[in-house]
């Protein structure tokens, strides 16, 4: 199956918005075996889109047309697709009454902008839109398939990964492809790559293996392609579990599970519960644990002490170690997990505190210098995190970190 | 002048490499008054290659090429683009030189790749490559221009601001572009639309409005063109204006500013501190706020209370308060207020308690109702949120209005 896709908006031409829907969905597509064999942004002008939509779809089996669809008056994508066809647009009730429905629950009635949002080619196959007001359009056309989403990125991959990924399938059967991703923390991609060298000579031809690395972790992920499913399910899971033994705990998880459901699970499991003192990452890492649905049942809270008069009074940092040590160090995040423990009246904490940048830093701790701990009642470790320059980079490649850390004490001590 | 961009690499289909390189470009050429009319992008097949160079040539006055030019893929574009023009590659001596140059300096020679790099179409205008060792070409074409450039981003980058911007203003005198963004937040884009309705209707013809929306905040863009630039921009500004007074206070900037920077100069500029009470968004408020260099200057720290236990202990919320009333109600978050001001000894506060889902909704608090109240010593002010069902949707939307309620209360108080 060939797919082209073709991304609408005159923002993107003007470099406003970087087009990052394009690379999602090749990420997507590749998963279920299907070849992007081009990408053609355009305007957002009628001759514009209808060019691009007569090329793509003479080229491919699929056009995966996103954008254009919005309420307002610079919308022109449903027009063209519906001349493109030979059709007219007729008034989707079905549709209406979902966004009647939508604004009733918030109190208002839909305007006439929404009722035009209604207006879809006849022969649209409507795919419903859960995340927004604009509905997805399939349309089936001498054998091949012509998409139209939304251009609001989680609009488009709702849209993507409940109706349009599973009819694709459904529709363009092709060779078995099979993928085991390994979830790693605590190793950079190069390292990884070096205990996995010897593995990856040998690894047989119909299988392949890709790092995909991010901050703070690394997605390790073995594709086969073969005709036979089941033969093939065996042949790669064979070789995962030679990496899981090379790799051994540097592995937290398969498949895309992040760094906070796998310690949402742990800590479910053992009925443990948690709380962050956070400074430089400012909520972060409590946002990252928070972001796990039912993360209530282990996560009571947190105390975000941007400010020094914060650790002091809320977590009973002594003040005589903010100025010995100053907030950055071992002493300081070894005070605010004894202090979270005790407010907050949790099993175990994790608290950090370092200088995100661009300013504070200095020659003994520069910007990126960032100190963590986590501990119990009994036992507390620390580790020091040299990072880079970037403010946000710094924050989120902490909070990453810093789940592995408890992820790896609570393997270590419960 | 017209330009197409044609963006060369396997590795972008598939969806491992974000291309940002386009928008950048894009960026650029809009600041000089160039419209890029399309983004293709295709895979390192030289039939690919060659048929986007054709359609492309055939669209825009100038195409510009990135990728295809490492020392392993070297020969695919570049004979494409040899064979596009009927001539041969040859030898190009001073690129030899200066690669010889480059590898001396690090103590080493050049490789037979390296040879291969200096094999240039005959036609070809070198544009030396401080940046990296693949040159960038310079072909003109029937009055039109074709650029070939390395996708390595600040490769591309270094050439196209010594060497292709520069090249382009003196061949393609252009008219000017102006644009002007008005950020807004607290209200969808189908309502900003219909409040622009008229104004839209009269804009000059060489003025177009567009909508950008998010959760939480629209963008409106106001774009011309004309030749005259001064008269250009007090065309734009004068709509922008007239934008600006009939939004009022739906705008809280302008020019791609965030909510959560905006609100740091207002807190800066009134000397106001600034802490969150949070359940429901769990320290994304305080991620948010802390996400901007500076804002230990008004942002103190937060309280996550996501147990309703630490919502009594540390925020002091009433017990009875929660039995009556339960977590999620404008009695809680008045409460999670008054506690926050008081533990935290800031001048604001803004609390937020809601049902993230997926679970735990009920009739009359579905998923998605989510209250929220910011409040000062004397005054504090309420919000009921009712959003949707997406979780990780719901906290960022509930951030977003959040922050804009703190906006408008300082605005109105102070």
């Amino acid at each position: 199956m060939t797919v082209h896709i073709i991304t609408i908006g005159d923002e993107i031409l003007i470099g406003q918005i970087v087009d990052t829907n394009s690379a999602w969905m090749g990420t997507q597509l590749n998963l279920i075996g299907a070849a992007v064999t081009g990408i053609s942004t355009v305007g957002d002008g009628a001759e514009d889109i209808r060019g691009a939509l007569e090329r793509a779809s003479a080229q491919a089996d699929v056009v995966l047309m996103t954008g254009g669809l919005g309420p307002t008056k610079d919308d022109i994508t449903k027009k063209v697709i519906a001349d493109f066809f030979g059709v007219e647009l007729q008034f989707h009730e079905p549709t209406y009454q979902r966004l009647e429905g939508f604004f009733r629950q918030l109190g208002r009635t839909p305007t006439a902008a929404h009722r035009t949002q209604c207006m879809l080619p006849t022969n649209a196959e409507v795919l419903t839109n859960k995340m927004g007001t604009a509905p997805g359009m399939w349309f089936e056309y001498n054998g091949s398939v012509i998409v139209s989403m939304p251009g609001v990125p989680y609009e488009m991959k709702y849209l993507m990964t409940n109706e349009v990924i599973p009819r694709l399938q459904e529709k363009f059967p092709v060779q078995a492809i099979y993928h085991h991703t390994l979830m790693t923390a605590g190793e950079g991609e190069s390292r990884i790559a070096e205990k996995l060298e010897e593995i990856e000579d040998q690894l047989p031809a119909h299988i392949k293996l890709a790092y995909l690395p991010n901050l703070g972790y690394v997605r390790v992920r073995l594709s086969g392609t073969a005709m036979d499913a089941a033969a093939l399910q065996m042949d790669v899971e064979k070789e995962a579990g030679r990496i899981r033994e090379r790799l051994g705990d540097l592995i937290y998880g398969q498949n895309d599970e992040s760094l906070e459901e796998n310690l949402g699970h742990l800590l479910r499991n053992r009925k443990l519960t948690l709380t962050t003192a956070e400074s430089c990452t400012g909520g972060y890492v409590a946002h990252l644990i928070t972001s796990v649905a039912g993360s209530s049942d282990y996560f009571m809270g947190s105390i975000v002490a941007y400010a020094n008069a914060i650790k002091q009074d809320l977590l009973g940092v002594d003040p005589a170690t903010l100025e010995t040590h100053g907030a950055v160090s071992e002493a300081t995040v070894r005070e605010m997990v004894s202090g979270a423990l005790k407010v907050m009246k949790t099993d175990l904490a994790v608290a950090i505190s370092g200088i995100a940048g661009p300013g504070g830093g200095s020659p003994e701790k520069p910007v990126g210098t960032i100190w963590m701990a986590v501990g119990n009642a009994t036992t507390t470790e620390v580790f020091k995190l040299q990072s880079g320059k970037d403010r946000l980079k710094n924050i989120q490649y902490a909070g990453n970190i810093a789940l592995n850390m408890v992820r790896k004490f609570v393997l270590k001590h419960y």
